[in-house]
């Protein structure tokens, strides 16, 4: 992709000396950004505007060109596509608007143009969208006129083109500028898997922003994703029902399942962010030291700072270690009669001095269990400030980001005051300063989180062997619902016990099965046209006596013949006391095969208490998806029941992980419920589903 | 309290001219915003500076003070209480620190300055705070630096001095200036309570912001919230444990519980902001016309901005009408050839000009059916661009001002783009120019909601009628638990039902009563000192025939006498299906009589599954109640059980909390469980346990 980040020369159709005309904003873009490439232009009534002579079609331009800019009417883009072949061209930004997302003759243009860059091998950004900017490259591509900055390390993937110039005109507040920046529009061709790829082996990158309001290759993005040793933080808008319905409008976005979106994304490492607010202030945390652990000091000359943010540092699972006692001992000297007490937090409300401040910081990453600092404070006066005290006072932001380099440690600052004067401190120091303290433990607590997953994710996972016997007999499946014993068959293969069930012809054959088995048992029916509930009467538990089996063997055999069903009628054993848990499965269309695990019954229905994961998964991942359940602490034994065994439930996820990993037949299936015993006692499958393709 | 924000003269304690006196910089502040009053200082060593002669004592001052600010060492103060008082001086600002939140000899004098004040009628601020502000009257009494603003229509209380001063300078952004300001500092004579009152009635005051670290007068508080027809925006810090401890050495902030706190200011219709950033981004939407309900009109040039704001939207529960015809038929002029779709959220991406977007914004405002509205862009240029279409281009912000004011309806903004670009197109106008969409939505939101809350409050609720039987029952009982058919004869009376409960004195009455009843019945241990748990043997659940009667009750008469207890072994018909729900009462120090309900057994012990009120409540907060747990579903009717009677459990939490609000000896008291049966049968207390004082 060096062609359309590296050109050195470009093509641009659609400019026209029309005072509206939107390609000239390209033309005034690269000149004002300095490009040194050459740069043509092509419209069928020719003419001069910019500086440039415009050809009547590319065939007059007789140079190598590098890259081509469309930005003339849909319609004419099929036509664009021939003349670029013939000359050669191999990348395209098609900036126009009017294809899929507007009318039915624009999704006909679209699958043109889809069909026309397969056949010719050519490769495109957009259509509708602002192009790309690569500010080493000074090539700036946006129909919107744009400052230019100096080339900085983060680059921007975004699907939308205001929302992306949006944000790099955003991060520039925290002295932070875009390397490179790519609108992705329709996304007909590039996507944000190839510019992730793109950017990750990129060397000016090395902060990758992302905004995006659909995921259609979600399992290859969380592959790609996984393995980036740069940070990737992701904003993925369109969540709910009507952002889904604006972005069929917009850039035909179509809305991913957002838990499992999210949970996929986590799972690779990626920081997923809720506002676009986040996406522009955290890269300037994502910029400073590897942070180690969740040990840091807080300081501030305001008491009622370090309360506020001892609660969020506390609801992130930051934690203060004590002061050593030389930090201690060093801060006294500035401490006016004893009036604050030395903690961590650090209060230094009677110290005054940025000396004190600054020495605190020092003395408290000095100490080796402290992995970051936080400091905070507010902005009244302009640096011109001539009161009283003034001797003490000076910015500390400079010397802030020294230490955080002296120490190989982060240090993130919250100045609340008016925008001007933090901008002021700041100066041009790249150290984060935040206008919310909220903000600025919320920024370390994701840098945090990020160093903690590149630490301890396991990049060259064994995958898991195949369960060869589940697989056969899936294969030897047809497509539809699968139930009953082979389903259970199926999962028993698969490493998942089921509970004993046996098919009975007749009432006294039921109740001879029932006594062999043991008193209770129970009763269902095996037929995909009747539901396992209660209430369905396809169901019937607790049956404690031959002449109560015997009456619900009639009542069933009669609801079949009522529904003009064929299904079997079985006994189960009742499995002993356990917890009830949900185990399913499903294909995501972006995400591919997908685990869930829930606790059963109410919890699921009342509370959707459930979880998401890409399958397979390791039996590690198995154990955070049970304590990640709002009712997991359930399995650790309550109101007398003894402790659930944790262990075989894992085995389980991870066994049913591996099967449907292996089986892309597999469309949706549930194991519900699945009886989670006691500790060393197992679980067991009660019943099965299983939907193949 | 006049005296403390208008007085004609003050007299400062504690100036001198040491280069680095704290009383100093209250001088300088008073010069500085032109206080036209009378200044004095005291100070035993005597001497002048800041232009003032320092008397040694107050008695050398001749003329009347109205308000004596104290900036001496704590050790001081009880002495310059008797002088003022001497003086006849009522109000003081005691700025000094010293006292309780530090050592034992601070605690000493923070009870000698207490019972003295008191003693002499004196009200006074802090200890340990930076006083008051009054802007019309050019009084600024903090001894930090502070350029002056004009007064504005907001008044702050804060408990910390720093984060005050933060919170004054970070609300200038939006041209919003406070007209009042007081720092609370210990809290040890006037509090929140006291400043809101007095705010409430304050003709300048429109709008009240809180920071607070604990609440004393937590039902006080309540009831003076909840007639205010001026907002108040709350932030409530110092809610976990690492802040609470924080907050002793900061001002001896004692925390409260924080759930029980964040349903009672929301029952008063108090806004609880989360974060510092919102306490200070609010107020401005909090000075829009009034919002009558949650239909909104959202307005971009930047399609991807319509799709995140229509996800946050949706989140605060805003909805979108379609836009009337004669909105579309305006709006079409603008579009160029119909490549976007014109839908609510409108999505401008190709209309570009500043005036479609107007136009937008006005039409839809005229819509009768459209309550307010969102604008969002971003800034890429100075106002001084020269760039292509700039004659289309202008900033838009002082026209959406107007048609605010012209349609009486909320317009909130959003520009994403360098802080210095907001201001400048933000300019002097007051309309709310958030630089994230997300805190524009989320502020409208909280306005929206304030705005729902005033229309609909009851103000001159009947206080219910007492219920006389179950008071003078407990009245009757000395202090301790009380459990039993004492327990129940108690909230029986209350208008509670209870399931019938009858002592039996030997095995074979326990048979006798059992048959009588009709099997199952429920055994139970009517002990204090036995829990009423399955797994301590306190209780036995479905005894099914008279020996399984006899042998229960031989167990529990032998547990008895082993733990050498004297209690009463009781019979309990079973309380037929239904729902086990959890119905509380807790006397909280700050707010009082706290009622509690929950989803019962699991769902209180797994999840936390409950909710509190401030006692009494009616029917319709009762109701709000019941909704607000997260497993209320369930209550619906699901898995085949029918709907329950949530009207008699209506019933039942309003009499419960009738009941603690006529009782303030009830310490606390626990209804566990309360079955809920189905619809149209009521509720059966299953147990009952009190706890007087």
């Amino acid at each position: 992709m060096d062609k359309l980040f590296y050109p050195d020369s470009v093509v641009i159709f659609g400019l026209s000396d029309n005072p509206n005309n939107m390609a000239a904003l390209i033309v005034a873009n690269l000149k004002n950004w300095g490009y040194e490439g050459r740069i043509y232009a092509v419209n069928p009534k020719g003419g001069r505007t910019c500086g440039l002579n415009i050809h009547t079609s590319l065939k007059g331009i007789k140079d190598e060109i590098d890259l081509a800019v469309v930005m003339s009417p849909a319609r004419t883009v099929p036509d664009i596509l021939d003349q670029v072949h013939e000359k050669g061209i191999e990348y395209l930004c098609i900036e126009s608007a009017g294809f899929s997302e507007f009318s039915e003759e624009g999704k006909k243009l679209g699958r043109e143009i889809k069909r026309k860059a397969a056949e010719y091998g050519i490769k495109f950004v957009g259509p509708n969208c602002l192009g790309v900017i690569s500010a080493e490259k000074r090539l700036s591509l946006p129909f919107i006129s744009l400052t230019p900055w100096v080339a900085g390390s983060v680059s921007l993937i975004s699907q939308s083109g205001g929302v992306g110039a949006a944000i790099l005109t955003g991060i520039q507040e925290h002295n932070i500028s875009a390397n490179k920046f790519v609108s992705l529009g329709n996304k007909y061709c590039l996507d944000e898997v190839d510019f992730l790829k793109y950017f990750i082996q990129d060397e000016g990158t090395k902060v990758i922003l992302m905004y995006l309001e659909s995921m259609e290759r979600g399992r290859e993005f969380v592959e790609t994703a996984k393995s980036s040793d740069k940070p990737i933080i992701l904003y993925k808008a369109n969540v709910t029902g009507s952002g889904a319905s604006r972005a069929m409008s917009h850039t035909s976005a179509l809305a991913n399942d957002d838990e499992i979106l999210d949970a996929a994304v986590r799972q690779a490492g990626v920081i997923r962010v809720k506002t676009l607010d986040q996406l522009i202030q955290f890269p300037a945390a994502f910029l400073l030291p590897e942070m180690k652990g969740d040990n840091i000091s807080i300081i501030s000359p305001a008491g009622g700072f370090t309360v506020l943010a001892a609660d969020h540092a506390e609801e992130h699972g930051f934690k203060f270690p004590m002061l050593s006692e030389e930090t201690q001992s060093a801060l006294k000297q500035y401490i006016r009669a004893g009036v604050i007490q030395l903690g961590n937090p650090i209060d230094l409300g009677d110290a005054l001095s940025t000396d004190a401040q600054l020495m605190a910081i020092d003395k408290t990453l000095e100490q080796p269990e402290i992995d970051g600092s936080i400091y905070m404070t507010s902005r009244r006066q302009a640096s011109n400030y001539k009161g009283p005290l003034r001797a003490m006072l000076r910015n500390p932001i400079p010397e802030l980001a020294e230490l955080a380099l002296k120490h190989r440690k982060p240090v993130v600052s919250a100045f609340v005051g008016a925008p001007e004067l933090v901008k002021e401190y700041r100066g041009d120091t790249k150290l984060p300063v935040y206008n919310s303290p909220e903000l600025a433990i919320r920024a370390l607590a994701a840098f945090r989180d990020f160093c903690h997953f590149k630490r301890t994710r396991v990049l060259d996972e064994k995958k898991p062997a195949a369960p060869k016997k589940a697989l056969a007999l899936l294969d030897a499946q047809p497509a539809g619902l699968i139930t009953g014993n082979t389903a259970f068959e199926i999962i028993e293969s698969a490493g998942i016990k089921t509970v004993s069930t046996v098919i009975a012809r007749s009432a006294a054959e039921a109740a001879a099965i029932s006594s062999r088995m043991g008193f209770p048992v129970v009763m269902k029916i095996d037929c995909p046209g009747i539901s396992h509930k209660t209430e369905s009467g396809g169901v019937r538990l607790g049956l404690d006596s031959s002449s109560k089996v015997k009456a619900a063997y009639a009542d069933m055999a009669a609801l079949l013949k009522k529904n003009k069903l064929i299904g079997n009628i079985v006994i189960q054993k009742m499995a002993g006391p356990g917890v009830e848990v949900i185990l399913g499965a499903r294909r995501d269309p972006s995400f591919g095969q997908v685990l869930m695990f829930g606790m059963g019954g109410i919890f699921v229905e009342a509370l959707r208490d459930v979880v998401f994961r890409l399958a397979p998964v390791t039996p590690e991942e198995a154990a955070k998806m049970i304590d990640s359940v709002r009712a997991g602490s359930i399995l650790k034994g309550l109101r007398g029941f003894p402790p659930s065994d944790k262990k075989a439930l894992i085995d389980a996820i991870v066994s049913l992980g591996r099967m449907i990993a292996f089986c892309p037949r597999i469309v949706e299936m549930d194991i519900n419920p699945l009886i989670v015993l006691p500790k060393g006692s197992g679980c067991l499958s009660v019943d099965a589903r299983i939907v193949l393709d």
